[in-house]
Formats: structure tokens, sequence, C-alpha cells
């Protein structure tokens, strides 16, 4: 089975390939808490983080933040009181590629 | 008129009283680029701030967050690759209170 945690980040382009069910299959069962959506017909690979109070919750939206700076892709993070939003997606491919179950791995590596 | 911008946000209660009509129609042209938005019934206050980069767009939600602290009251704020988008209203009264314009107008002044 391939370790989400120990994957990097590829180079993605217009074109590159959507994850596969396959891929999907395997990478799901490494991501508790993590939900595949549908926004506008585009797939996205979304968490949801609980915290004591507003602070905590942007200090994560913060590490998210350094670690989308450090692998250059960048999810939506929607910041409230208490709670954190993490929405992983490709633009450049309209849709889920392998990356964004890496991030997302790396995502819950930061809680 | 009463100026938004010099108002201090007041402590809000359950059983507070919503904004009125009169006072959205005050406010509201003293909020350019803000738009009072629907969502799941209750009414909320939002606006869009675009940015040149990721890191720029993470630095406003950061001053966002410091200016919600400071008056108690808290936003959710989506950060994404060049753009913020802060939504204010008050979960206490489910909709607009007048402290949300207050909180508009002192969002806008970070810009």
């Amino acid at each position: 089975m391939t370790d989400l945690s120990e994957m990097r980040c590829e180079v993605c382009q217009v074109g590159s390939p959507h994850a596969t069910q396959q891929e999907i299959d395997e990478f799901m069962p490494q991501l508790p808490g993590w939900e595949i959506i549908e926004d506008n017909g585009v797939k996205k690979l979304r968490s949801r983080f609980r915290f004591a109070n507003f602070q905590e919750a942007l200090a994560f939206t913060n590490k998210v933040g350094e670690l989308a700076e450090q692998h250059g892709h960048h999810p939506s993070i929607v910041t409230e009181w208490g709670e954190v939003t993490v929405t992983w997606w490709t633009h450049k491919i309209e849709g889920l590629h392998v990356n964004d179950f890496v991030m997302a791995a790396k995502t819950e590596s930061l809680v």
C-alpha cells in the first residue's frame, strides 16, 4: 500500500491526470475525517478541525498556510471561532490530483 | 449620518435587536464592495478582497483575526490563493446586528 504521508507533491499541470478510482479507494482509508465533496461539478477533498477558541483555530490556519507555501499547492481554508475547514483540490485540472490526497495527509499531521 | 468607522462593537446577547432596514439603508452606502447574502435563512454581510499571492492573503486573514479578537466578535474568513472572503454575522441572533456593520467598516480600514 502506498503510504500517503511519505509521498511528496508532484508538479501538476493542465492535463495532469485526475486521481483514479483505484487511487481514491486506496487513499481514503488513510484519511479518516476527510470527505470528497462536489462543488459546482468539481470534486474536492474536505475536512473540518475543531479548536477551543478562535486563536487556536487561526494558529492552525497559519500552519496549513505554511505547509501550502512549502509545497506550492494551496487549499481553501475557512477560519471560524473554534473551527477550521480545509479543502484541497487542483485548480489546473478542476478536480482531484494525487497531490491533494498527499496534502490532506500532511494537513492531518499538523493537528 | 452615523459614521460606522467611528462606532464601537456593543455587547450582543440572545434577544438583541437585528439591524433595522433603516440602519441597513444608512450603513450599506458606507460599505462599498460588501453585500448582504442569505445563508440557510441567516442574513450575513460579505466582501471579497484580492491579493497578489497566498502569503498576502494569509497576512490579511491574520489582521482580520487580530481585529476580531480585539472586539470579541468573530467572522468567517476564507483564505485562498490571492483572495480572502470575510463574512460577518451574529450567531446569537442568527442574523445581522449593528455590530456586524461596524466590524465590516473596521475590516475595510485594514486593507
